[in-house]
Parts: structure tokens; C-alpha cells; sequence
């Protein structure tokens, strides 16, 4: 079945807008994370089926009465101790065996989450994230080059069949996560080198050009439980390799191998679903942004445009002023 | 004063954003501008001022105690049935001078509104589309060149002191309005001559990049009444005269100057509050995508890059199936 670029977009910024019926059904039965410190401010939505079982443990107040529902940290009042606090918590889950993902998709790598002033708050194993739906941040870079008529190849890797999530699809030429204390511009960097074995003189030629914003709601591939609230930042990246002798070429297991696609490649491709979600979003952004997909070619075009770029309710990362850069 | 790119921003992105009890207040105080085939899609908001006069003339049904409060135009079951309505309603309100708007800005120009499918539900004078509340379109585009050593200089025009809006701001290289059953970039092409005295040949070399979205509310300096709704969509589009021996120059009255400024003059000009809003905007998108702000570089990078592209909640256009391209 062929997809649209909107249908692409719609199987990846899944959760509803406000203001309609169904965003304020789904606020109202997701539970609302807050730590004790800021009561008012919520950081992410969970399934009040995962909320309960955080709640058996004692740092966690569960109130399902409220208006919104909540789930709080009372443990801890600085980033350290909250973070010691949900160690505590996502070790215990793990030990039980509860959540598939904790115990297949586990990385001992540390995610940040944000309060209103951009400051950390603290600090979750990157597997839990997930349950816990907060903003998640990462790096995605389209590698491309222009032949001399002027048509536009991009580097697209398959990942691996091992892979836990999304084994076998197509992915941005380099993408990934940003941890805490990660610099994002450094982190690609490491990317390029890890997934793509570009050096870090070529790699630090990529141009930042924005971000894509957009509230994932996890289904089929994802790895784990379904129903998961995700929102998700990426921050984008071009490289043009244009006039350069450069290939990018696997260095680790997570990717199968990679391909210099010609846009008759990469349609067939989008539109036949092989992307991972959120990479097709980043790749109809790219795509945007070199004139590719117009407004005299999109039907869609400002709605796509606008849900690639979607506003988040949670507070988010201020990169520049991290205090553990 | 210097502004941060997040007060310019939010200088030009007012309107309140759901869900919010601001965003509420204002929708359920606003009057919803609806046509009598189609009584669930809100096409615009007016104040309930204006709405009040508008409802003095027979083609129209004011009802102050629905929820939402709705202008209803009752003639007319096509495009031209209602578009000729609204003309005679436009020049009706024209005629008893009571709204400056259409004294002093009238063009003889009419702007499209669209319906949920994409296609025009009717026409409307340009200068009364403010009064309406209803989305508009333009086209803006950045001509920019890279000097030998990557600095970035841009083109940028003063506006004349005479124009009825915004007299003496600074503005985006080319732009214009979208009129109805112009096709965006033959728009482009022709403002390119008309506004900067660019050819066909070189205005054709202008790349389709994206879109800028967001909710003004008018205010000091718009020419006309405060307070309007102006929801605009602005396509994008960069000019990358690099290497070329090509100069903006004015071709009619708009426009005072133009000048080829580098950053060091942009960052103050637009800091400054010289640009005119929705243009610092436009140039805000520019120098994102341009790597000249970034996550590092910019503490709300987030923010700014998810409010430039703000999904409104009105019917949008649809530019490929336009029947009157």
C-alpha cells in the first residue's frame, strides 16, 4: 500500500492535537508525571497501568482522583537524588521481570529529563524512558550529494537484523541519542564515526538545520509494550558531500550496510513504509528543505510542515546552558 | 531593548496556544466565522465588535449565545455565490467608512479561503481579510550569497516610508501576498521583478524551502484596527546568489533600498526590532536552517524552531488542486 507524505507523518505524530475531544480523553486517562518539587508541571504521560506498578514502590505517590491523574517522585530535591531515586525504581523493575523492554532493551545509558527552566531534573535508564513518556532528544543526519545534472542522492543505511527496534528498516545516513551531558554537535560527531565510519574532519562539516518535533505513541516494531507515550526531539543535520570522495560504510553490528539512493530509490521507499517512523518524518524534512516536496506538489504541504515541527506540552533541553557539559 | 529570538517569536506567534485557559478565554469570547453549508468548520475569528457590525447587513447571522459564537454568511452555496456576497458586504462596510482598514488599505485584490477539503469556500477583499480573521498566504523568499570565506551576507530592503503598513521596517528580501488562483512560485516570480527588479531567469533559481506558520495578533504599526486575528502561512524560499554578479535593486515604490548586510549587521538589526515581525520570522527559519542558530547556540531552540511552524486550526490551502491555477 502506498503511503502519502502525510500518511508518514500521521504513523509517527500519532497522539491527538488539542483542542479536540480526543486529546482531552487521553490527558485525562494518562497519568500525568510530576516530581514533588513542582506539583504543577508534568514531564510526561504514562499508562495508568504502568503508573500502578511504579506506585507499589515506596518513593512514588500515585493519585488516580486528581484531575489530571498523577504520578509523583517524592524521593529526592536535586537532580542526583531524583536520579538515585529512579535508579532504584527502574532496577527494581527490571529485576522483576515486568516490562519486555526492560529486560530486552536495557543500555545502562542515562536520558535526561528537563524541568520548565531547561534545567535537568533527572536522570532515566534509556529503556525506561519510554514508560515513563517523557521527551526523548537525539542527532539525525542526511548525508547526500548533487550529480553534476543537479539530482540529489542520500545515504541510507538498513539497520541491522539483530537490531531490538525496527530490525531490517531503512534509517537516517546517521542518527541517535542523545544521553545526559551530551552535547549534541559532539554527539554526532562520536555518530559518525560509530554507525557510519566518516572521521570527525568530515563529520564536523554537517550544518545544524533545525529540529523535528512530534509525539510517537508506540504500535508494531517499536520492540517493546505498545501504547507508549513518546515525544521526541531530533535535532537535524545536513552533509553534503558533493565533489567529495567519501563513502559512508558500516563500523559496528547495528547497521546492515549502506546505499547512495537516487530519489527514483528513495520514493518508493517512503512511500512503501520501509523507513523506520520517525526517520521517514526527518527525511520528509530534508526533503522540504531542498525542494523536493512543495507546495505546488504536496496537497498537504503546510499541514506537514507544521506536524513535523509539533510543540511539545513538557518542558525541554536548553542545550547551551547544561551544567554537565 | 534587545530581543531574544524567542520575543521576536513570540512578537509574531500571539495567539494563545491550546490547551490553555487563555487559549479557552479567547476562543469562547472570539466569534467563529462559519458559511451556512458547512456550520462545524470555523474559517476565522472576529471580534465580537466587528462581527456585531458585519451582522447589520442581511447576508449574515450573528449568534452571541452559541458556544462558540458564530458569524454565519447565510448567502451563497458555491465559491461565486459566496464570494459575490462578501464583495457586496466588503464594499457595503467600505462605504460607511466605519472601519479605517478599508479606507486606507483597500487593493482591489481578493484573498482565498479554503473549506476542509482544500478547495475555496469563497473570496475576500484583501484588506477585509484581516476583519475576518482568516488565514492568508504569502510568498517570502531570502536571497542570500557565501563569500570565500562561508560568512553569509543577505539582501535586505527597507520599506518605503509611504507603505500603509509597517513604513521604514525592514523586510524580506522578496514578499508578497498570495492572491487567489495564483500559483506560489509564478507569485514569486513575479514579485522578484516587481519588488527587486530580479529576472525571470534568476528568480526561477529560487529553492522552495519549507514554510513559516504562526498567529499574529495586530498591533502597533499594522495600519488598521488592533487586535485583529491574522493566522498567516508564508511559503518559503532561498535565493542563493553566491558566485553570481546579480544585485536586488527597487523597481516601484515599495521599497526605500536595498543593502547586502552581513551578520554583523543582521544580529542587531534584528535584535533591535527593525524587522517587520512576521519578516523577522521568516529570517529567524533562514538562519536555522542555515546553521547560523543552533541547539548550542540558542537557550529555546526548541521553542523557536516549533513556533515558527505553528499548526493553525483553520482549513488550510491547497496550492496542486487549485481550480483556478
Amino acid at each position: 500500500m502506498t503511503k502519502s507524505n502525510l500518511d508518514l507523518v500521521k504513523a509517527c505524530d500519532v497522539f491527538p492535537y488539542p483542542p479536540s475531544p480526543a486529546y482531552s480523553a487521553q490527558t485525562s486517562h494518562l497519568v500525568h508525571l510530576r516530581v514533588a518539587t513542582d506539583r504543577n508541571t508534568t514531564l510526561g504521560y504514562l499508562l495508568p497501568s504502568i503508573a500502578s506498578t511504579f506506585a507499589s514502590l515506596p518513593a512514588w505517590e500515585l493519585d488516580l482522583d486528581s484531575e489530571p491523574r498523577t504520578l509523583t517522585l517524592l524521593s529526592g530535591s536535586d537532580e542526583p537524588t531524583r536520579s538515585a531515586a529512579m535508579a532504584l525504581t527502574t532496577s527494581a523493575m527490571r529485576e522483576t521481570g515486568h516490562f519486555a523492554i526492560l529486560n530486552n532493551a536495557w543500555r545502562d545509558e542515562l536520558y535526561p529529563v528537563y524541568g520548565p527552566d531547561g534545567n535537568e531534573l533527572l536522570r532515566v535508564e534509556r529503556a525506561a524512558s519510554q514508560l515513563f513518556g517523557v521527551v526523548t532528544y537525539g542527532v539525525h543526519m542526511t548525508a547526500y550529494k548533487r550529480d553534476e545534472d543537479g539530482a540529489l542522492r542520500v545515504w541510507v543505511p538498513r539497520r541491522a537484523k539483530t537490531k531490538q527496534t525496527f530490525p531490517g528498516w531503512l534509517d537516517n545516513s546517521v542518527a541517535g541519542g542523545l544521553a545526559a551531558g551530551e552535547q549534541p554537535m559532539a554527539a554526532l560527531v562520536r555518530e559518525c564515526m560509530e554507525e557510519a565510519s566518516l572521521s570527525a574532519d568530515v563529520a564536523s562539516k554537517a550544518k545544524a538545520v533545525g529540529a523535528v518535533t512530534y509525539f510517537y505513541v508506540s504500535g508494531e516494531g517499536s520492540g517493546g509494550e505498545e501504547g507508549l507515550l513518546q515525544p521526541e526531539c531530533q535535532l537535524v543535520y545536513d552533509l553534503d558531500l558533493t565533489g567529495m570522495d567519501v563513502e559512508l560504510k558500516p563500523n559496528d553490528e547495528e547497521v546492515e550496510g549502506f546505499q547512495l539512493m537516487g530519489m527514483e530509490e528513495v520514493w518508493p521507499a517512503l512511500k512503501g513504509g520501509s523507513f523506520k517512523p520517525n526517520c521517514a518524518l526527518v527525511l520528509l524534512d530534508f526533503l522540504i528543505r531542498h525542494g523536493e516536496i512543495t507546495a505546488e506538489s504536496e496537497p498537504n504541504f503546510l499541514e506537514v510542515v507544521a506536524r513535523l515541527h509539533r510543540r511539545l506540552e513538557f518542558p525541554l533541553a536548553r542545550f547551551p546552558t547544561s551544567s554537565h557539559a
